[in-house]
């Protein structure tokens, strides 16, 4: 059997953050018992509300009692392949509307695998030359530097404090750029509760970023997957929602607020392309002859009684012209064809089901995650606090999913290992957020998924392990 | 607001396999009543008999029963996040033993969004160096040519014929790129009716091709897909079932055998790594501290309560090396996370459901489409031919979906539009299906999505316009 070398493999597989997840499904593999403060996954007890099966009929329904049609050829639809951009774009464009005053036509929006393949789909749209480079909140989310690191963009750091994103540093970086013969094409970034960074900005925060995005010419990619987490007095507009001129490109996720194993995730790109080539933007392009044929291994993109066979169709924005989704639904069909219609479906039927609108589902929610997060706070005070040990000291997020907690010794596997074996809890290492070598005195707790009393007792083992392993 | 350039987007948006995917479906918009030769879509009357409500119900039955899981765990697997490498790996290498005599452990296979995502996570992995190139069979699959784009990986068509891709002309793809410093590191095609080629290749010629890529030094990507429509009595081993050096990979998909929406699919990567850096395969990689992390927007791949949370499982092979199939899952936590369990789910039920073979559906289904084969050749035969106007020609697959068509003049959007007006038929010009220039005399009929009488019908339609436009 030949063996394949893995110097001969993609770069990206040799990158810490794909290299290290393995290591974290082997360790909690090892020790099931433990208390986890890994996962930032959604409270399972939200699952047990969920009727997929309801939501699906829900769905169907609607397709046939308010857009008119027939009922067979509806519910083919779950069956069929189906356009690359989605088959829920109003539904989702109606809660956008609705719930974040993010008003933008159905056609702006592309339906994808979650939010990572929003993420895919962007960085592959945006990045077009090697001199771009992509600016990334740091500490980084993950998902957003795999993406990049698997279709070889370059990334710039760019420090977040819990007021977000620190725009002089922004700045510095798109000039520093500019200087090497680059250009910060765009930036990602979460402005409210990031993963794992945890900071949130402020109105004005928010406007200027949107000034400076427009004086740099860079473009913004936001992640909204926390924002339902704010308190409902304490609600911000998202940047997109605030975004005049087209900055901002905004990737949002059912995941949290409905169920994550739909994978069902959207991206916002109304932007308009202005062809200065003709020829791109030409609805009927004849470049050398070539065109019409399938997308995906199927079959055609273009099947036979599909949602956006309509003339002149779902293309167009509010002005007619072609928009970034357009472009974006076009890769797409490299990358799956198309979202699961069945996931689209449930996500589609559970938004009907509340009114066309997911601030209900998510209200509950995020009290759930806010009751944890004070648990998992005032856990730390009483387990470590007055006064904590020398050099032990946890950031205060007023939502989200996660705490940071810096001890005065390196956080690293070894110690993990420690953790887990002798005192039943998990956390992750912060230094893989970091991309310019921060973060190695520094752990990551999750309390998505537990329970108070789970909090509880995980905070009391983990003060445990830092007074008598660290000895402080 | 601000317009984005088209020029500054990336390349693979010019392409025009990507650009022309907009203009079908606006022709097709267009001419609703038309009859279709272009979607290559499964028959939609397949989808009446399913059931996916009971499918799902059939896989949780199983893991309870079966797999010993918690009942009420069994079904969280619906809704929470899963593993990147898939929750149904078993059920799919038993069916694979079964049905095509391919005898790998679960933990060689990744379970991916439909054939399209198996393609662009074989290419992601394996193209590590711009000097590494991409041979495919041509007329090409167009999505094995849209991944390449996307990644940046060079391309070189090789010659198919009706008897499948052409040795001679692989093995000088292979010595040209290496007098010119490039290395041809792997081909893609389809041994058993290509799309659109229609060509099958002999054993001998499998077993050839098989000494060849020994040879030469290069991986075989081996699509499957329409592999299931050979006729009971004509059908042969698939590449990868006379692997023995593990040569090949696998990609195989459920759209045309169980539903496309499902967008479930899988790729066979049983090859082992072997680290000539140990800390590569090290199960513990600790490259400069940095471990231990997220796997996409979520959270965390290793969820806690998932099937894969097993000490030393499903990451191992027979011999307990580390895969490719690994490498694998990990590029796809940076492209979708996982793939949606309820999908995974629909259609390990069917699996099943037919006692965990797919003989039977692909052969029912097979049947159909063999009928409907045989109805188009012998309509182009009854309308075109006895004699065949001048310059008219058509190829005669003994199975797959396609029939390609060679006409006297080029075969453009043009004739298309005016086919599609004057005549109300349509079908896909062939020239995006060729690299190098060919085929521009071609057009491709699928009639998967048909039944007899409209075969019939559109191949009258097509007969009197290519008598009365082209003249012959």
């Amino acid at each position: 059997m030949v063996a394949l070398d893995p110097a001969a493999l993609h770069d990206s597989l040799r990158d810490p953050v794909l290299g290290s997840i393995g290591f974290l499904n082997e360790v909690m593999g090892r020790y099931p018992d433990a208390i986890s403060f890994a996962p930032g996954a959604p409270h399972p007890d939200f699952h047990d509300e969920l009727d997929v099966h309801r939501y699906v009929e829900r769905f169907l329904d609607h397709l046939v009692r308010v857009e008119g049609h027939d009922p067979e050829r509806a519910r083919r639809l779950l069956y069929e392949y189906g356009p690359a951009r989605g088959l829920i774009n109003g539904i989702v464009a109606e809660a956008l509307r609705r719930d974040q005053g993010i008003d933008v036509p159905p056609a702006a929006i592309v339906i994808t695998v979650g939010a990572q393949e929003a993420m895919l789909l962007a960085l592959r749209a945006l990045f077009g030359s090697s001199r771009d480079l992509l600016a990334v909140a740091s500490p980084c989310f993950v998902g957003i530097v795999g993406a990049a690191r698997l279709l070889d963009v370059g990334v710039v750091p760019v420090r977040e404090t819990e007021h977000g994103i620190d725009l002089e540093a922004l700045t510095e970086a798109c000039r520093t750029a500019r200087r090497d013969g680059h250009r910060v094409r765009a930036c990602h970034l979460a402005p409210d509760f990031a993963n794992p960074g945890g900071g949130r900005m402020s109105l004005d925060h928010r406007r200027d970023l949107l000034r400076l995005a427009q004086q740099e010419e860079l473009l913004l990619i936001e992640d909204n997957t926390y924002g339902f987490t704010a308190a409902p007095t304490d609600e911000l507009p998202s940047l997109k929602a605030l975004d005049i001129d087209g900055r901002v490109l905004h990737i949002g996720t059912f995941a949290k607020t409905c169920f994550p194993a739909a994978r069902v995730g959207y991206i916002v790109a109304d932007q308009p392309i202005t062809a200065e080539n003709p020829s791109h933007s030409d609805p009927a392009p004849k470049r050398s002859g070539r065109t019409g044929l399938d997308a995906g291994p199927t079959g055609l993109d273009a099947r036979p009684g599909g949602l956006d066979a309509r003339p002149g169709g779902l293309d167009a924005g509010h002005g007619g012209e072609r928009l970034l989704a357009t472009e974006l639904a076009a890769l797409k069909s490299m990358i799956t064809v198309n979202t699961a219609p069945l996931s689209q479906a449930a996500v589609a039927g559970f938004l009907l089901e509340h009114g066309g609108s997911l601030a209900e589902p998510s209200h509950r929610r995020a009290a759930i995650y806010r009751r944890n997060l004070a648990c998992l706070l005032a856990a730390l005070d009483r387990h470590l606090g007055e006064p904590p040990p020398a050099g032990v000291t946890w950031n205060r997020p007023e939502g989200g999913f996660f705490v940071r907690v810096r001890l005065p010794v390196p956080v690293d596997l070894d110690l993990l290992e420690v953790s887990a074996a002798k005192y039943g809890v998990l956390w992750t290492p912060m230094a893989p957020f970091y991309l310019d070598g921060g973060g190695d005195h520094q752990l990551r707790l999750s309390c998505s998924y537990l329970d108070p009393e789970q909090i509880e007792t995980g905070v009391r083992r983990l003060a445990d392990f830092i007074r008598e392993e660290i000895g402080v």
